[in-house]
């Protein structure tokens, strides 16, 4: 029987200015995913962590996504599938996201790459789209592609990658619930236009800093005027785990998604784990449950891994 | 008597989806100036051409900077300032820029550089704000510099450049009026969060293209869904001269400034000569008088040419 076993990386969306565009893909955590091929035109989902997922493919992100890629296909084929989620769901760190790109990027190489890049992306935003109501790839794309990615436009979908500078990412996750859509609800559905020209002149100023490989630049660049002040009300502590993550001399950062977790981006290694240090102190202070994460860029997506590994 | 002779280049602001962050400098055309450093803290201001600006310096644009930075100074000097526009007042390329940031730095010449490119971006905002209403660097940034430039930020200021790829520009200018500040309040002040959405991604994916020497990913991302939809009903045909345009195969482009002059960038020479003809056709068919330019970017900014051009 062929079969694959892959792991599929958490992501960082909403990159501070970069809402709804710009997202990263983490080294660490990663989904373990294990695909194998079957005659029958059906898949069956085991789960192999703790999170008690619906394991009906209609209602599981996973199988929204590979459902939607069977429907392109005229051989039936079906798929069995393991998933070992090690990303929490609802963290807001990309866990649906991993769900839906690693199934159908398993299931591409189980088809011998049969679809495209921009395929995939398509077939797993059906699977977004039952995790929070909206279709959207800024999770997706960088999950498939790894680095950083551009989601210029998604009609027609436009995805670009744009190469970042070795940079450490550290994550909290404060065990509190923000539920992705009640996240959207809270935005205005109008801003400021010059508010809004503050936001793009610190994209440009971030692609820059990216591409460039400037530092200094990427922490200038690192502010949202628009979403986060909006949203950083439903995290507790929003304002001082960010103040005290620059202190420890993050460049910058903000809400990972829709939250609730928190990720800094920092140059070296021991900002990292100093702003990690910060973070969860804060949050045993309160007595919110936190974990952190302390890890790189991801530069290369989904990857092959043993079989052995689930 | 010290003396020096500068071209200062016309500038294209607000490219596209880069509202109020992005311009750049033109080869052609440009102004000439001459300053002299005389003893007396006066400025005595002569017109070259026969646009009859004022001459009192309080009005006159490159007088206004010229005053700004002569505050700053500890020692009593002034200049006699020779100045031939070959950039038409209210053309949307970058007139007033041109005075205000020629005279600075043709006196920063004079002063053996005393001052800092801020600096004498701070002083000839000053003169911006006298045509305008409005203090902004989106022209003045380019001609100083050169190039494409990012306002980052004004308050503080933070200007970025982004080397672009060779590409040719086409300008016309329909001798029309449009007054700076009516097409400043024909803006809203509220927009889209959606429609941001939409601009921040081709702002992030113009960037990405320059900087990568993408053409195609330019010519996408050349697209302005908040500014142009308002601001084009003041340029008659801009439709047509922008279907035209891209017909002809220009990358993309649009108005230039605040208009009425429209701008479109091209990969080769004969693309932008065949937008050139389709621009001035246009406007010759409705009678509208015109003028076009088809050049390069200048990289370098403002230069010192020989006194015998005067």
């Amino acid at each position: 029987m062929k079969k694959v076993t892959i792991h599929s990386p958490a992501t960082v969306a909403n990159l501070v200015c970069g809402f709804d565009i710009l997202g990263l893909a983490l080294n660490d955590p990663s989904d373990v995913m294990q695909l194998s091929l079957i005659d029958e035109p059906t898949i069956v989902i085991r789960n192999a962590d703790e999170f008690g997922l619906p394991t009906d493919p209609h209602k599981n992100v996973a199988g929204v996504a590979l459902l939607s890629l069977m429907e392109t296909l005229k051989t039936p084929v079906g798929f069995e599938m393991t998933i070992q989620k090690r990303i929490k769901p609802g963290s807001g760190i990309g866990s649906s996201a991993a769900s839906a790109a690693g199934a159908v990027a398993a299931a591409n190489i189980l088809l011998e790459n049969m679809f495209s890049p921009d395929d995939l992306i398509q077939f797993a935003m059906n699977g977004e789209k039952l995790a929070s109501g909206v279709k959207h790839a800024d999770n997706i794309a960088p999950c498939l592609r790894g680095g950083i990615t551009l989601v210029r436009s998604i009609h027609p979908l436009d995805i670009i990658s744009i190469p970042p500078p070795p940079m450490y990412v550290t994550i909290v996750h404060p065990q509190i619930e923000v539920r992705t859509s009640d996240a959207r609800q809270i935005l205005k559905k109008q801003i400021f236009l010059k508010d809004a020209i503050r936001q793009w002149g610190n994209i440009a100023g971030l692609v820059t800093g990216l591409l460039q490989r400037d530092y200094e630049l990427i922490g200038r660049s690192l502010e949202d005027v628009i979403i986060e002040p909006v949203r950083s009300i439903l995290i507790p502590a929003f304002a001082e785990v960010k103040r005290k993550s620059l202190e420890a001399g993050a460049l910058g950062g903000g809400i990972s998604g829709s939250g609730p977790s928190i990720f800094m981006l920092s140059k070296e290694i021991t900002e990292a784990l100093t702003v990690e240090k910060e973070m969860s102190s804060i949050y045993n202070r309160l007595g919110i449950e936190n974990s952190t994460y302390v890890t790189t860029i991801n530069e290369s997506g989904i990857k092959i891994v043993p079989d052995e590994i689930l």
